[in-house]
């Protein structure tokens, strides 16, 4: 038989994934899960890829404010826009709620959902990581997509819950996780029906929609699911109430944490992260019995090889 | 080979149905399309279930009015409820927007989504309909079910878009038309994470969400599906934009319309009627290639026996 998780050593971790996932698909056991409810539920920043120095999609908003800023000659004198020209990323991290919803409306609205979804793809194909100079979709870790195709081999739908914005994400997500546009929840601002060049087309409007992290995780689930998870992976205390709300009901359930642990192949951090914070749901998890995952143990591979 | 559309008599409109499904399905011909792009979205009411004389959910509310009312004393002398309670079903057809948003907050907020989908169930297993005197969920039309496990059957995912509430749907359908939760686009109010009795839920609050109806329904497309149907299924103008929208990109295209021309056994109306209004889409379908489906005369079954 071939490992469906090649990546994933031996240990507490992937033994726990594996009981769980083959006990929900075998029938008459204890551990079964009707099929219609074997829902999983994963975040996407810091879990299915990295999010470090700075969620890559606020990295995506800055190119795009210096794409933008030609048309737009008042940014070179007005904040946020006149920071970040000047600073850079270091200026995206330090800014505060009102700024960022500035920022992203500049950068996220304006266009139909089909262009933006052409931008995104155009940045991803030539933009590179500041550390790593890899591209981003390829900063993806093997052990989870393998974690996705092995909750689907057991009559698993697998859904993102992201806060990262939901068409940002659909732009590449499907080639690359294999995940289809309607199972990706995510942030979003306004959509609006009309027409460009007497062709309908759904514009991306500024208007304010989900957030969705902490508490908007549970809110976005029940919205575009509409029932509640078995099983859930996050990384950080905004995948918290997900967490919460999938292992707070009877029957069997599974909430996992990764855990950054892994300085030399990823990053490390945890408690005093500024992105990526992972301190509460730490805490709660061996109470809970929620699976903590070690990257530097429980992984043979974190990124693809290219 | 056994008839998969066993309701639908022999014509035109069921022609059209099957050419274009099996063409879908058919690699290498000109109608395939890819098993990714295969996506089925449906009008409910009047498309799926009778909306005559009222839609089904207002008959719903109505009798959620007078069950709550003892606990509302003021309801009495206050309209719109005052004019509910005495005049019934009438009085429903008169509510302006206002009004009628004021009577569904009322009727379908301030508890959590389970205890929501409780109270519906309750309501369906034992409210009839005020002229046939059957279940309200026997009132689905055996034809438009064969054509979605005829859809599926052939790789399509299929939707529902209604105008009717996301969770009211949800509380039946699974069960009734074999489509799971997350596969319900409706219109919606707002959702908040809180507890219980220590344990979390998701309440239902009043806050305005989405209208899907009009051009809610390609913004309720977008936001739930992420990608353009390629099949369309409506009654009445308020799906004239979903259907516009499925059939004004290139590549394979179907959209359909019911046509309700049986007065014996379900309800003959269409330009002047105040629900399921079908006029500005009846006049668009000839030049647009949508098929009409005239249920006099292609449906050998409308109910599914009892």
């Amino acid at each position: 038989m071939t490992d469906p998780l090649p990546s994933w050593r031996d240990g507490a971790a992937r033994q726990s994934i594996e009981a769980f996932v083959t006990a929900a698909a075998t029938e008459g056991g204890p551990g079964f899960i009707a099929p219609a409810e074997r829902i999983a539920v994963f975040d996407n920043d810091g879990t299915l890829w990295s999010e470090q120095p700075l969620y890559f999609q606020f990295l995506f908003a800055l190119d795009r404010v210096h794409a933008l800023a030609p048309t737009q000659p008042d940014w070179t004198t007005r904040d946020p826009f006149k920071s970040l020209l000047a600073e850079g990323p270091a200026a995206v991290a330090k800014l505060g709620m009102e700024d960022l919803l500035a920022v992203m409306n500049a950068t996220h609205s304006g266009m139909s959902t089909d262009a933006f979804g052409d931008i995104v793809r155009a940045w991803l194909s030539s933009a590179r990581h500041p550390h790593t100079g890899k591209r981003f979709d390829t900063m993806i870790f093997a052990p989870m997509v393998e974690l996705i195709r092995y909750l689907e081999g057991h009559g698993f739908r697998v859904f993102i819950v992201s806060g990262g914005g939901q068409e940002f994400l659909r732009a590449w997500v499907e080639r690359t996780y294999g995940i289809p546009p309607e199972r990706v929840i995510g942030s979003y601002a306004g959509l609006e029906y009309g027409a460009q060049d007497g062709q309908p087309v759904v514009m991306k409007t500024a208007q304010v929609g989900l957030v969705d992290d902490h508490a908007g995780k549970p809110v976005g689930i029940q919205r575009f699911i509409g029932r509640r998870p078995a099983f859930a992976f996050g990384n950080s205390d905004g995948d918290f109430e997900m967490l919460e709300w999938t292992t707070s009901a009877p029957g069997p359930r599974f909430a996992g944490l990764l855990h950054h642990t892994d300085g030399a192949r990823e990053f490390a951090y945890d408690r005093n992260a500024s992105i990526g914070k992972l301190d509460r749901a730490l805490d709660a998890a061996p109470a809970r019995g929620w699976t903590v995952v070690d990257m530097a143990r429980d992984w043979r591979v974190v990124y693809a090889p290219d």
